[in-house]
C-alpha cells in the first residue's frame, strides 16, 4: 500500500515538527489535536518554523507550498479518514497512549500503520490488546525531527515485518535517517545513550569536581566537533592504525574500569561486540584507507570550526566558552 | 615569568601537535625524543598536518613560518634549556611518567612549568616527591589539540597557583579552551564522559538491542548536529520553556532510572546540582533569551547539515549512514 496521505495526532513540538517532515517531502498531512487552542496556533508556528529552515526545503518549494499541503482537523476521524500513515505525538503518559491507540485501531482506515513517537514506552506495553497491532510500531526521533535526521523505528515482536520496511522507506523518502532497536526495550537506544553522558556529567557535578560550564564546554569544544561526522565507534577506527579492534583491545581496560566505578558488575568490552564493530567499520572502510578517512575527519572539522566562528551568537551576554578560571 | 619558549618531551601524535598549537600562536619551540626514529620523521609529519590545517593559521602566517619556530633537538638537556614552559607527551605508563618528571625537575630552568599531557594519571600519583612539585601539573587535550581546542588543566593540591593561571593564560593565548579539573581524578573528566557514553554503546551491543552503525548514527545524525554548537546542560536549558532547573525538575527521574539501572544506588539529579547549572546557563542568558537562542540553535544544526552535504567522504564504499534494514 503506498503512503501518500499521514495524519498527525497532536500539535505539540513533536506533532508539528512530523508536520514539516512529511509536507516538506510532498505528503499531504492532516493534523489533529483534541485542543482547540494548540490547533489554532498549529499553522503559525510551522510558519514560523519553516521559514527558520529554507535550506531544507527541497529544490522549487517554498513554506507555502508545505503549508498548503497541511489541513488541520478538529474531528480525530476526519483527520484519519484516508490516512495510510498515523502517527501519534500526544502526551507521554501510558494511559494516555492505550486510549488513543484503541481509538486509533478502530477510527483509521484498516490497513493504516499506527506509529508512536513515545520516547519511553515500546509498543507491547499499549498496543498488545489491539485487533490490528500487527500495524502498530515506535517511530521515535530526535527532537525536533524537521531538524535532527534519526528516528529509533521500535516494532513490537508482534508487528508485521511490511510495517517496518514501509516505515523505513517513508523515513528515508522524507530524508530523515532510521535506526533499527531491535528489541523492545524502556527509553529505546538514544535517550539511553544521551542519559548515560548526562549520568556522568551529574556524577562529575555532584562530586564537586568541575563546573557544569567547564563540562559543556568538554562536549561543544571537544567531542562534539568529531561526533557532528562520526560516531563513537567510527571515530575510535580512526584513532589507532590497526583501526577500532586494535583501539578496543589496546583501551577497553578504561572502558571497564568506567563501567566498574558505576557499579556494573561484568566488563562490558567483549570481544564479541569488538567482532560486530570491527565487521561494521571494515565493510564501510578498508585499514588502507584508515589515513585518508582521518584526513576528511580533519578537514570536516577544520570547516566546523570555522563555520562556528561564522555563527557566533548574538543573544549571549559573553560569548565564546564561559567557565575555566578568570 | 613570561613564557617566550616552550619545550616538549615526545614525538607522538601528541607531541607533534602541541608543537603545533604553541608554534602557530608564535612560541618557539624545542621538540625533543630519545629515539632517533621519531625524531627525524617529526618535521615531515608536523608540515603535513599544518599543510591539512592550514585555515587555523594565523592571519599572514604561513606553514613555513610555523616550522621555522620548531627546532628538533637530539638531547633532553638541550631541548629545555631556557624553556619556561615544558610539556611531557610520552607514553602513557605511571613509570615512564616518574622516570621524565624526576630528570625533568633536574635538568629544566628552576622557574619553568612542567606539565603532562597523561590522560589517566594525576600528578600527584608521579611528582610529589620532586623539589619544584608546585610547578608540576597536567594539561591533557581533546586529540589532536591543533584540532580540538578543550584542554583539561588539573592541578595537584601542592600546584602553585600562579602556575595554573600561567597555564590558562598560555592556552587561551595559543586559541586552546581550558578547563579547570578541581580534584584529581584518575582519567580527569574528558575520558570519564566520553567513556559513559561507549559503555553504554557496548551494554546496547552486547544486549543485541541495536547495531553498531545504527549506533553511531544516532550520534552523529542525532545529538552530535547539537553537540556540536552546545553541550549537553545548555542544550537542556533550551528544550524547556522554564529552562534548565523545569527540564530536570520533570526529566531528573529518567536519568536516575538510567544510574540506577547503571547500578548506581544514589539518585544523580539532585537540587544542589540542578541550582550550580541554573546559575551557570541564567548568568549567560537570560529565560527572556531561550526563544532566540533556540532560533540561533536551529540555524547553526541547519548550518551544518549543508556543511556535512558539501563534505561528504570520498573514501567510504559507500557513503551516508549506514545500518538500519536494507
Amino acid at each position: 500500500m503506498e503512503i501518500r496521505h499521514i495524519a498527525i495526532v497532536g500539535t505539540g513540538i513533536m506533532g508539528n515538527s512530523w508536520a514539516i517532515v512529511y509536507a516538506r517531502a510532498g505528503f499531504r498531512v492532516s493534523l489533529y489535536d483534541r485542543e482547540a487552542g494548540p490547533r489554532a496556533l498549529a499553522p503559525q508556528k510551522i510558519r514560523t518554523a519553516l521559514e527558520h529552515s529554507r535550506p531544507l526545503l527541497r529544490d522549487g518549494d517554498t513554506v507555502d507550498g508545505v503549508l498548503e499541503r497541511i489541513t488541520v482537523r478538529g474531528e480525530l476521524v476526519d483527520a484519519v479518514s484516508g490516512a495510510q500513515f498515523v502517527h501519534e505525538c500526544i502526551e507521554e503518559k501510558i494511559d494516555s497512549k492505550k486510549a488513543i491507540f484503541a481509538e486509533l485501531s478502530k477510527l483509521a482506515e484498516p490497513n493504516a500503520i499506527l506509529a508512536s513517537s513515545t520516547s519511553s514506552f515500546p509498543v507491547s506495553t499499549f498496543a498488545s490488546e489491539l485487533d490490528n497491532r500487527e500495524r502498530c510500531i515506535v517511530v521515535h526521533p530526535a527532537t525536533p525531527p524537521h531538524l535532527l535526521p534519526v528516528t529509533e523505528v521500535c516494532p513490537a515482536p508482534f508487528t508485521d515485518e511490511d510495517v517496518t520496511s514501509a516505515v523505513f522507506a517513508l523515513l528515508r523518502e522524507c530524508g530523515q535517517v532510521p535506526v533499527l532497536i531491535k528489541r523492545e526495550i524502556p527509553s529505546f537506544v538514544l535517550n539511553r545513550l544521551q542519559g548515560a553522558l548526562i549520568v556522568e556529567m551529574f556524577r562529575c557535578l555532584n562530586d564537586d569536581i568541575i563546573s557544569p560550564a567547564d563540562m559543556d564546554t568538554i562536549i561543544s569544544e571537544g567531542f562534539g566537533l568529531r561526533w557532528a561526522f562520526l560516531g563513537p565507534f567510527e571515530a575510535a577506527d580512526l584513532s589507532s592504525s590497526g583501526g577500532v579492534r586494535e583501539y578496543f583491545e589496546r583501551f577497553g581496560f578504561i572502558f571497564n574500569a568506567i563501567a566498574s566505578d558505576f557499579g556494573i558488575a561484568e566488563p562490558v568490552v567483549v570481544p564479541a561486540s569488538i567482532d560486530k564493530i570491527e565487521r561494521y567499520v571494515r565493510e564501510r572502510l578498508p585499514i588502507s584507507a584508515i589515513a585518508s578517512r582521518a584526513q576528511w575527519r580533519d578537514e570536516s572539522i577544520i570547516s566546523l570550526r570555522t563555520l562556528k566562528i561564522s555563527q557566533r551568537s548574538p543573544t549571549l551576554d559573553s560569548d565564546g566558552p564561559s567557565g575555566g578560571i578568570e
